[in-house]
């Protein structure tokens, strides 16, 4: 699909487009991209997760969806108008600004926020753009820091001199928000658990090894998936995840890389095809050392997650069934913060170190 | 309780009298506050909730004890070490970090983080101190922008330059790590949700009206809590905190002013028994013409929370107990973002100036 450089201008062609049908009588329809599993497959070639191109209707004069075409024109409209304020709002207020009764009926425009929330994604997908590019907001909870200067909404962040918080990652990363000025980092730590941040933190790591380090907090939200995208994309920083040695972790480790089922409509701009995974593995526990009782026994929802994995084109390459296999063989998963049974320091000057003069990474 | 000017001194006290115990082959005894309800009273002369002075203790010669006397001496002697080595690390690390078999038995010294965490609250209430000046970091989440200067650790943050993102409090904020170095705002404005913050760091609220805005995503961690009462405490600043009309935003103003039953052994240090209440109230639906459309029906849960917080010392006051009263009359309460029912800046420009200008705060 091809990208829409302005969203503003699409959203007016898809209500001209539809003024026009009105205009001429006819039954007013809107052309949307299947998301669901039957139009999405993996992209062997780009290496990320992609929407098919089949496509549904949504027509106004039909019971079953009039309802979702309203909303639909509203959501449209709403986004249109925020962006003509040039104000920014989230998805919740969004949902409250087009709640209200239709005059002359008991009937709510739209009762709760998972009504609206679907609609806003179906525009996303029909405009082949972000809704930070729609003027809405996401949740947030990444942190950066390292050798980069960043232009934020015209204030000029040095993320090499941000104390011990870092520079927040905003919900809006997109160009028109945030422009790198100066980078002079050699990869992009990404690491799941905010607590390990702040111990290379304050270690200095991103110093010593000249990079710069980046948590997602667990899953990471939208907006720092795109920033490791335009960090790779236009920085071309290589992308190292370093996350729990469990399926939540490697799944972590794969939506950054792929992008998501939810979000395939997205992955050219939120995956990173060619990150690296760094660790925690299975098999650190033998080359590292690692006591055992500091290990985790996998429980059956672990067993079965991992079962599952295993079938995932993405987890398909020999190195990555190796560690499937060794998890499920060793029968245990451990944590980032396992790694202190070594030593607080031990992950800074051991762990990282070796595995990133080793090269010894997952694809 | 007096307050001890060095932890790391405490630290050492407390191990050299257990020394001393065994040095005159006595029992090993230490002395615990007691932190349970039966030990918590709400103290009306300084608004906070307080320990009481009622202690047990944990003697070594005792089945009952020994285990968790043994995890208070390596949590402390754990603590001591993390402080001499100068680094920072996580409850999680820390539980890591003691966790190991004992030599010649199958028994761990810890099995799970949930015997290590409350070992760490005995300490600090014993210590009465906390634990960021054992050097260990707690969970992080909030936010903040206006006309205040920061030195984090070395680095100086201009509050008012931090683009879209605000600056990131950090889980440590004490003096040792965060210093004031330049502050000029009128007042704090605590704001229960981050999208709400973004809104009215995008409107530049904190210029218009010369404060701070602050949000804590919900429950502040405690870095959050003790920022707010470092401000007011040293920078003389009244603290406004705004929430969702229900019992949940309630609460949290209540954490916020005068701390909570679980730490109430931190209350003078992470309440803000001078906070006032600036909003949302069940009142203001009247007051500014919300549409009933966008209140939610109060649920069972909701009615029994209520119920309970009229009963709570520090929900006494008239006002209080009429907006209580008047949210089970009316059976909705609402949310924050339900303003963008008036237009997305409604609450920029129209309730908060409202509410400021008039002092329209609950007590």
């Amino acid at each position: 699909m091809e990208r829409k450089a302005n969203p503003a201008q699409s959203l007016k062609e898809l209500g001209n487009d539809v003024l026009k049908q009105v205009n001429e009588v006819k039954n007013p329809r809107l052309t949307l991209p299947i998301r669901a599993l039957s139009n999405i497959y993996f992209d062997e070639k780009n290496g990320i997760i992609q929407l098919g191109s089949k496509v549904s209707y949504r027509t106004y004069m039909n019971v079953a969806h009039t309802r979702k075409f309203m909303q639909t024109m509203m959501v449209a409209a709403e986004c249109k108008k925020i962006m003509d304020q040039n104000v920014t709002t989230s998805i919740r207020d969004l949902y409250y600004a087009l709640k209200r009764t239709i005059p002359g009926t008991q009937e709510n425009t739209v009762e709760e926020q998972s009504e609206s929330d679907p609609i806003l994604e179906d525009i996303e997908a029909a405009l082949n753009t972000l809704r930070e590019k729609l003027h809405l907001v996401a949740d947030r909870k990444g942190y950066l820091a390292g050798p980069i200067t960043i232009n934020d909404t015209g204030d000029h962040m040095d993320c090499a001199k941000m104390g011990s918080s870092g520079w927040a990652v905003p919900s809006n990363v997109e160009e028109e928000a945030i422009k790198f000025e100066g980078c002079t980092a050699d990869f992009v730590l990404v690491i799941e658990k905010d607590a390990v941040w702040q111990r290379l933190n304050e270690d200095k790591f991103w110093r010593k090894h000249n990079c710069l380090i980046l948590t997602g907090k667990g899953q990471p939200a939208r907006g720092t998936r795109r920033l490791i995208n335009r960090l790779h994309t236009e920085q071309k920083l290589p992308v190292y995840v370093l996350t729990d040695a469990d399926a939540w972790g490697y799944y972590i480790y794969s939506v950054i890389k792929q992008g998501s089922i939810n979000l395939s409509f997205l992955s050219d701009r939120l995956g990173t095809p060619s990150a690296k995974f760094i660790g925690l593995t299975t098999r650190d526990v033998e080359a590292f050392d690692i006591p055992k009782n500091v290990t985790i026994k996998l429980n059956k929802g672990d067993i079965k997650r991992t079962e599952e994995m295993m079938n995932y084109t993405w987890f398909k390459p020999k190195l990555w069934q190796e560690e499937l296999h060794n998890m499920l063989r060793a029968g245990y998963k451990l944590e980032l913060e396992a790694l202190s049974a070594k030593g607080i320091k031990f992950i800074s000057d051991q762990y990282l170190p070796t595995k990133i003069g080793k090269k010894d990474f997952l694809p």
